[in-house]
């Protein structure tokens, strides 16, 4: 029988075949209690391996020891969906020859399974897995629930290596990732640090300004006609976008409204909303909190899909293209409706598409949800300093001021107006906003490309330079 | 948002593409009730299109309009793993021009993964699926559990179309075969006759041969030293297999061993194992009987898993890697331990390897149950007809006459003898075959290549020769 138990990650690693120049992935399910991805590299280190291109679903600020072994030259490569702002910050200063490769969320999976982002060696964080592979993010001391974001690199890795903390005996039933794709399994002592794993969810906000906004967006939603029987919805975990959901889940209990499904990376929120019999069932891609670990473990109408059934352009069909409404946020949104989550005021990188404009580029209705202004820098530009998400996939903006609506969608201003929502042109926020704050200066940044914007097709969307170190 | 629900079959081929010469693929797992095969090429046959590569991983004697289909030049080359009797002996009269190509339950998917066997069109009978292709066997009028042959075929092919009995709303969140795979669906009034598609279990046998060949088949599980906590275990549905697996039930509970899976083809004989506490979980690739059916519809210890899963010879590992004892039937076994699973004492073709080579090689201890001999002939020759299974994999041969071992294995001898089990040469077994009713005679065949039977690796095992029309 073939033994793939291995008795540590040095064994693992050496297996692997693992040398100079190739790829690694990792996912990040475990998102800011994420220990595999530094102890993988640690072991990487050790064996003097380098020269490697590391792609991961997302960068947290855990993972800050990449920044030392970019230096040693034990990482020459990034691609990634989201990076967090140390890491970003280093990155924005030039520690990277090559830029960073930015995908989103549906734009990972599609590229890997087509060969675009070949992985030599996938290291598969798993909170519970068999001694043949089988795995799973559901149960243990580190569950993270979905696994979502792992199954491409586990099924198109030309090797595959499984960590986990609970290794329980063969077979595991409910696996979500299957033997058949997994050539080694390492079991450590701890994969993640439970606190950060769940570290996802913002409250709802308790801002008088958020509170605003998300009234504006649930009767935005009420009187988009989108509302009825078998609607679908994402949103991300944001205050305001927290309570624009419970506003929506007052009005969808208040008229009876029997939605079909909740998507995306899933909240307690969201959850509540399922039970409380506003969606029939939940997609979940990602779990951000322990009320939706909870959830997916236990109740068959919380399904966990992977990223390519979630958001993939080049899969068959993907969830977000059946999706009705989203809900998302911005760090920038220009007059031309075009949106920037990669870099702050700044230019310095903190953050990165995800699934922001796989969901705007799917859902009937796309929403952007911000206040005017934050820190006192207006959210409503002339131009985005980075475009993440293609105003052309951007419907609708709320604000504390109003609601301005892409002018691609006549049809949604006039049904908020007939609503009795504060209609404006984006221009008016956008002035509105320079009124309060005076006009946003323009950072000056270099001419050095750290990192490439690829759309979820693969097209580029943007180039972001370097911030010039003083 | 894409649309794949097309108004009939008709439109969803001529969507696909399918021209000429490509290949077309189908499942199995409605079994004898199967409707859509015959379905799909009632369409294709209107079409005009023509020679068509069909790869169907079973054959039963409800897809006989396929002889017309092969006389009339629409398929012109078949691939698949097991042909029933009718379609098997307009096989071995010569319809075809070129060859049948027989793979196992294994290899099938093995090769469709690899690329050895591409598939242009797979047509995915499913009991249940939603407008954008989730789709599943477990619901539905026609419910056929598990739908564990279809996945490479959909996750493969460069088209997939889902046709169903049973629409429901998106997100059918209970899927087997996801989405991001399925290209077009189609809804029809019915896809299989229910009594046909769990056609597939025989009951336990009552006839006095059978029942000592069970009771001497579960001693020497028991006497093996592999009847322990832990212990796994695959067995056919045929008469005598049933009863072995009824006998080694009554030894496990009354020695309170814990086993941990049962795999393979499911029947309610193995639901009821794990249900009295023989096995923690199930692995299902394909349910026989309405049990299992029920069973894997709502026990979550009971988990379907796909052919690649199963029994892959190229994956990471498939479950039969890790099975302790495998149950097989045998229409001929030879001196050298061969097996014949494919034809008939007159070189018929009516069967073939299903999983039979692919658990006999992943088992550690694989088991042939059979009677000396069957309607006169028998059954221990001195060479098969047709190689199914190699000699090497088969371990044991168990007959009302006693217990042969493969010489490859004395230390099993040498457990069944201490264990008081009557041990023979498998050549007395012959011996004695041949003196109840004389030595089998030969059928002359002719020089046509008819079928190629290709081990789970990919290489030749046997060619089979057409049986001359008197």
């Amino acid at each position: 029988m073939k033994t793939k138990l291995v008795k540590d990650l040095k064994e693992a690693i050496k297996l692997s075949g693992l040398s100079d120049g190739m790829t690694i992935s990792f996912h990040h399910h475990l998102r800011n209690g994420d220990m595999v991805a530094v102890m993988v590299l640690d072991v990487i280190s050790e064996l003097g391996i380098r020269d490697l291109n590391v792609n991961i679903s997302s960068i947290f600020d855990t993972h800050a020891p990449f920044i030392e072994y970019i230096r040693d030259g034990v990482i020459t490569g990034i691609e990634t969906d989201y990076m967090g702002g140390v890491v970003g910050r280093a990155v924005s200063e030039g520690i990277l020859d090559k830029p960073v490769i930015f995908r989103t969320h549906g734009g990972r999976p599609s590229d890997i399974i087509s060969g675009v982002s070949p992985i030599d060696v996938a290291f598969i964080a798993a909170p519970t897995a068999d001694p043949m592979g089988n795995c799973t993010g559901k149960y243990g001391k580190s569950a993270c629930g979905s696994l979502g974001y792992a199954f491409a690199d586990a099924m198109y890795a030309k090797t595959s290596v499984v960590i986990t903390d609970n290794l329980v005996d063969y077979p595991l039933t409910d696996f979500s990732i299957a033997e058949d794709y997994i050539d080694y399994v390492v079991c450590v002592d701890k994969i993640g640090e439970p606190s950060g794993i769940v570290s996802g969810t913002t409250k709802i906000t308790k801002d008088p300004v958020g509170l605003v906004i998300a009234d504006y967006a649930a009767r935005a939603i009420e009187a988009s006609g989108l509302l009825v029987d078998g609607f679908s919805f994402q949103t991300g975990a944001g205050g305001a976008s927290l309570a624009a959901a419970k506003y929506l889940q007052d009005i969808m209990l208040a008229r009876g409204i029997k939605g079909s499904y909740g998507l995306g990376g899933i909240t307690s929120y969201m959850v509540d909303m399922m039970k409380s019999g506003c969606f029939k069932a939940l997609l979940d891609v990602q779990c951000f909190d322990l009320g939706a670990v909870e959830s997916i473990r236990t109740n068959p109408n919380h399904r966990e899909v992977s990223a390519s059934h979630y958001a993939s352009p080049s899969a068959a069909s993907s969830a977000v293209d059946s999706l009705d409404v989203v809900i998302l946020g911005a760090t920038e949104i220009d007059t031309n409706f075009n949106v920037n989550v990669h870099t702050d005021s700044n230019g310095y990188i903190m953050g990165g598409s995800g699934g922001h404009s796989d969901t705007a580029a799917g859902a009937k209705m796309s929403m952007i949800v911000a206040p005017l202004s934050r820190a006192r820098l207006p959210i409503v530009v002339d131009e985005v300093l980075c475009k993440s998400t293609p105003g052309s996939t951007v419907d609708v903006l709320v604000t504390q001021r109003g609601i301005a609506v892409n002018p691609l969608r006549p049809e949604l201003s006039e049904k908020f107006a007939a609503a009795g929502l504060p209609v404006v042109d984006i221009r008016e926020l956008r002035d509105a906003a320079e009124k309060q704050n005076g006009k946003a200066k323009k950072p000056t940044l270099g001419n050095k490309e750290v990192a490439k914007v690829l759309y979820r097709d693969g097209t580029l969307l943007d180039t972001i330079y370097n911030v010039p170190v003083k």
